[in-house]
């Protein structure tokens, strides 16, 4: 089946499905956002687009955006990047200080928030205007100007992220923060404040479809090598302790935030972001979570 | 670069590095096998064969077998084998207790070894000849009728086996296992004591390359659905808690074992196994793991 | 307040309450016995002695009977035993293996199951007939001759004990039992068949109270300084993770067994056992705290 | 032997030994202290008052101020403080963050550091000036009205307490404190600036040996009952993981710092107060913990 028939199928049905999810509601901005929300949007590298539902409004992407400052570390820095944090899925919930305890302030892979924190770190440390600088880059990325940070989304966790401010501070404990934990946590806070829609989401991540370049201006942003880890490193840590779930019923390398955004690649293929902000216990969109199962058993093509 | 001239190159380089790793001597048997062996082979579903070493030596597979026990029940029982253990990478060590005690006694993945005797309990309910049964249906997969247990390995396991004892126990005192534990524990001892080639093994595993079907007699061992799965399932969990690593720097499906072997799939491509006894500090294959970094990188393919 | 009026008074109190305790059922055995049996027996180093209840009935002892093998191996070896095990509470429940995982197969503490097993691993290999032998050291300590194991309880536990065998076995993979763990398991089973009465569990611990030197033949058990630390091992660890909680509202040195019974020793002064056999959720008498609670309230007594 | 002369042997021996603690370094501050100072001062319910060494040099008694913080807040609100922490020795060390995860914020006891914030938060939400009055309530404990916080420490302290900021932090994400942070830190690092000398300790805390009321103005500070629990807790909580280890060489009730100081009080007989900076590897001074138990084995005294 082909892509745009195998979207519109697997989104007639999951829009019908009941929605077990639960809105996030740690952070009173993200409560009020409207639960019934949903959209899909796909861009191949052959340059198709599609979308459906609420695909071109946008949505805080939250922890979506741990892969853009991921990349851009990466980028700037390479593998040394890894000795101050791993590449293996944690097995527990993303804001587990546990593992930190046991592993002395080593983060056990970027995506989770300690290892965010690791990443914003560095970018603190070799920028000069790190949250601009940052800014430009994901902008660069398919010439979409309009993409920002929220400041009503970044002061509303600013004031209930209690639990992001002591998993900072414990990083800070054991000397794997050269910042002070302040700045760590306001650029923190910033980042998981970006907003973009499912249509510009799935254009902002072709690059990794397409093997670490461009489209719109064939720029090689991460090498051949680099693209693929991260798009490994998405595969296996991408959704917190549901990882295994996500390689298991989609088979795409992926990324999912709080705000109920997710974003998912098939390599030398396609990159498709969906929407639907209540979430499942383990805090992944319940309904882009059943979208993107049905949309690989439909398009038959997943990467194993 | 093609895959004849990628293993060469990589067979060559590898061979000549330092082993820092040390062979496994828990038990005694294990510990006999020559350090300095080095085999490589490759099926592929275009029937391409091609080894390099001691390729053709028959080894004791441990773990790996795990996936061919978990075949077996999966296409027996379907997903509902899914109620008693998980498909999530489990963080900790292959051996671990720790995470069986929070989680209540479900393994947290089949490759475990708590997840294997809960596969291998499944087996023990629902066939009448097990043991038999099994080392049937791995024949079958490739026509090889010298595949067989060790008993001299799995002897070797049972008088030293006292933490797998204590982990088929333990599960039991949570009621995940029908069977008594001894019987639990005979049946996991033969598993593990299985023997093959590099050779045989990418014979054995090539049906997971090919869509759940053999390619010497053409049966649809799992659905296509059910093979996507299980490569996932490899992917994510099959290197204990170098798991992300794998998909990091090889980025391929797989599964290692203790007495150096490792299998790896690439989807629609190919299998390939690679056998070096000494292990890295995680227990997996130290030059195997090295020379399929290798030849990912030469072959310019992985699944990402 | 006297004690005999302390007794009186606790009793009654405490036999009016609705007891919102269980019977253990995790051995059968031990689910067959009345849940309202209730009975309390004091006996001073003055030797005053008084009971009320069903105090000269026999029960099941349980881990209390855990006091006694670790009197015995202490006599024995003296304080090299504690290069095997700790003397800290665990924090943890009875029979935790998540803290022998970290720390290496050394339990914290003797009262926990793994350090029992320790105990008696010690006791197999410094004794002939170790089961004989500790059945003639306990009923030296009263010259009580019907104490003795039951069979009934010990075929029960060994039927139904696999995380006691999980235990065993995880300790032996550390390398810290010298016997096999069938020979400690079985003798482990025997010990924890042990059946004594209130009044003669008071009697066998008064040595306890009286400096390491029983009362009915001046017979120094224990040195000064070995009957000492026995209490503040009691007093420590003698309640799993409920230990604080009964030296904060009881404020003496006691053990409790899952059969219901508790003795408790106010060194200098006395022994006190009493026994009900439902458990609160923490595996400890529910009634025989209330009970020892009111009664260190009357009496206006407690090592502190 | 007699207090005086169980003292001064002691002493001697302890002096000579070698002292293989160390100094606590994560306070800048702390570290500044001369490595050799040794004091030690006795004063009895009967009014003997006895000392050597530098008994009479101020020091910083850090988590010793925990007991002090706690009894106000038991003496203002009784037994309901405990629906919001534990009084179970914790397993772990003073500072783990694993057990406030696994028991969703509440502390398993007023002496770790998570559980002195908590009581901290109670006398913020109950007094009108906190600070001072908890300083007054201490000052009337003896009269001392030199006694008083350091701004020297308690501002090293707020610049390297990373991993207390952490803990904080960490509680009030889990709603277990009522005001924010920032305050509760505050007093926390003013409260463990507190300085005392060994003389002021064995003075200050002399009423808990006395059921609960000073000598020097016979006021009840503490009911009978409230001042054995607060020993019960000293002795089964007031030594980290190292409690265990305290009660079963020393047998005391008593609280340790990582200045090097130790209150130990002996119910109805005394309290007796060292110091000496080195700290063994448990975080309690070397010198001081060997000074205690030779006391107590020569003096033939303890609680059991």
């Amino acid at each position: 089946m082909d892509y745009i028939e195998a979207i519109s199928q697997s989104y007639d049905l999951v829009l019908k499905l009941e929605d077990r999810g639960k809105i996030a509601n740690y952070i009173p901005e993200l409560a009020k956002v409207g639960p019934d929300k949903f959209g899909v949007h796909i861009t191949t590298v052959d340059q198709l687009k599609f979308g459906l539902g609420n695909y071109q409004e946008k949505f805080s992407i939250q922890s979506i955006a741990k892969v853009l400052s991921l990349c851009l570390a990466y980028k700037m820095q390479g593998e040394k990047i890894w000795s101050r944090l791993g590449v293996e899925p944690s097995g527990t919930g993303f804001n587990s200080l546990v593992q930190l305890e046991t592993d002395n302030g080593i983060p056990r892979n970027p995506f989770i928030n300690a290892g965010a924190m690791v990443i914003i770190d560095i970018l603190l440390s070799n920028l000069g205007d790190p949250k601009m600088e940052l800014l430009k880059f994901i902008r660069s990325l398919t010439n979409q100007q309009n993409i920002d940070y929220s400041r009503t989304i970044s002061n509303s966790e600013k004031s209930y992220g209690y639990r992001n401010v002591a998993l900072c501070n414990f990083i800070k404990s054991f000397g794997n923060l050269e910042n002070e934990p302040e700045e760590v946590l306001n650029f923190y806070f910033d980042l998981c404040s970006l907003e973009a829609s499912c249509e510009q989401l799935s254009e902002l991540f072709l690059f990794l479809a397409n093997n670490g370049k461009t489209k719109h201006d064939n720029t090689q942003i991460l090498s051949l090598s680099k693209s693929k880890r991260m798009n490994a490193l998405m595969q296996t840590c991408g959704f917190y302790d549901e990882s295994g779930e996500f390689a298991f019923k989609v088979g795409l390398a992926g990324k999912s935030g709080v705000g109920g955004g997710i974003i998912a690649i098939h390599p030398n293929q396609y990159a498709i972001a969906v929407w639907s902000p209540k979430l499942n216990e383990k805090g992944n969109s319940f309904k882009g979570m059943r979208f993107l199962e049905e949309f690989t058993t439909l398009s038959q093509q997943s990467i194993f």
